[in-house]
């Protein structure tokens, strides 16, 4: 099996997406926050791109979430903090999303044959529903602004890790390596390293320290927001959960 | 002092380079020879960009050197190895170079203050030299047909580390955090990295081995190859090498 990494949404062709299970990642926050609200049973989640889209599918029942420039958009329900998630009352809803990359990324995505959302949250069930579809893996770091974001990195590599400890003979593409690298050498520091990158230091200074510790531990829920039509649901797979694995062998 | 590290040429925006310092790498190979080129004393490299301008330029005493698919151009005097460069004499002559990618990447740098050419062979002495100019310092990734290459991360990982036993602070993008951590990883053992990767698989299977061995020597030389008009002549700094790093401190 084959798993490669992309860097950032720049570098994302979607034509090479074609029978291929993508996992998007956006660690800080958006597919942190997808997986929290399932975890907290949310019906499903429509990732839109725009704020216009988002309240054109509004309907009595749903909840608009979003962020733009960090902060909640104004008059939305939710923002793009796995908080917001945790307190306010989402089982049974439909949730609306739009962020700036997270949301982005799945559109690009589409042409791929599933799209998973994977985050440090829920990396170990990602990976075993990823393997379970039987295709090559393109893990695609949502990024910032086309830009490579140290925390999606980190995502990518514990993702990698996990699916080896399935036992997996794994092919990477040289970005790929790197990140298991990457997550290898930082996986004691996973919090310390995301609160020195760009967007973990942004968010520090703005206050919200908390999302950043929220969103560094790994395999906290067993979620896997899979695309459904143009929903997101749970399609994480209870039977292949069951497996130890302590630390991962270097394979490159 | 700020440092960042591009992933390749497919993200390398020119105009962000007004009054910085470049160091471009490529470590297999174009890099890699220049750097040996002018240890053997050869009088200047022209990096150029077509096998056409190449032969345009070619005068009596002067030699042809370049590759196209790994491969020595045909009629032309050395190819893309270092051992071409250890062998033939090239003392006093001057190099006109065409490589895939390495030459491309200090074309598409002409914008920079200054240009540098990086590999592993030549860090320690690289960094110094960089660091020297004062300026903020981006290390471009030549990368294989705009796509990163891990022995590219690895060689800017360990610019890194070189940069910080000067004991300057330095502040990474985010990339640059994760080539830091790949190369402190990896640092134990390069060859075998880079035996692993794309590139590396590819020479090795051409039986051109050695020249992975070659190239993932740290610090083997002190030479800097600069670009001073239309040539690269060696801009090593002998003051500032008389400093000792055992283990670079993480920074990140």
């Amino acid at each position: 099996m084959r798993a490669e990494v992309i860097p950032s949404l720049g570098e994302l062709l979607s034509d090479e997406l074609l029978h291929k299970t993508v996992i998007v990642i956006d660690v800080l926050r958006a597919t942190s926050c997808m997986v929290t609200a399932l975890e907290q049973g949310c019906a499903g989640i429509l990732p839109v791109e725009t704020v216009n889209q988002a309240k054109s599918l509004h309907v009595r029942g749903s909840l608009l979430a979003g962020e733009r420039f960090c902060r909640k958009i104004l008059g939305f329900d939710l923002g793009n903090s796995p908080h917001d998630y945790l307190g306010a009352d989402v089982a049974g809803k439909q949730v609306i999303m739009t962020t700036t990359n997270g949301t982005r990324a799945i559109q690009k995505s589409l042409k791929a044959e599933t799209i998973l959302a994977g985050s440090i949250l829920n990396a170990r069930s990602c990976a075993a529903a990823a393997v379970a579809k039987k295709r090559d893996i393109v893990i695609v770091c949502a990024g910032t602004q086309d830009t490579f974001s140290l925390e999606d990195g980190l995502g990518a590599g514990l993702i990698l890790a996990e699916i080896e400890c399935l036992g997996l003979p794994l092919e990477l593409n040289d970005f790929g390596m790197a990140m298991y690298a990457l997550y290898s050498q930082r996986k004691g520091d996973l919090s310390q390293a995301v609160m020195a990158c760009k967007n973990g230091r942004k968010l520090v200074k703005m206050g919200l320290q908390r999302d950043v510790f929220f969103c560094t531990q790994p395999n906290l829920y067993e979620i896997v927001p899979v695309l459904k039509g143009n929903r997101l649901v749970d399609g994480s797979i209870d039977p292949l959960m069951n497996y130890d694995c302590n630390l991962p062998k270097v394979k490159f």
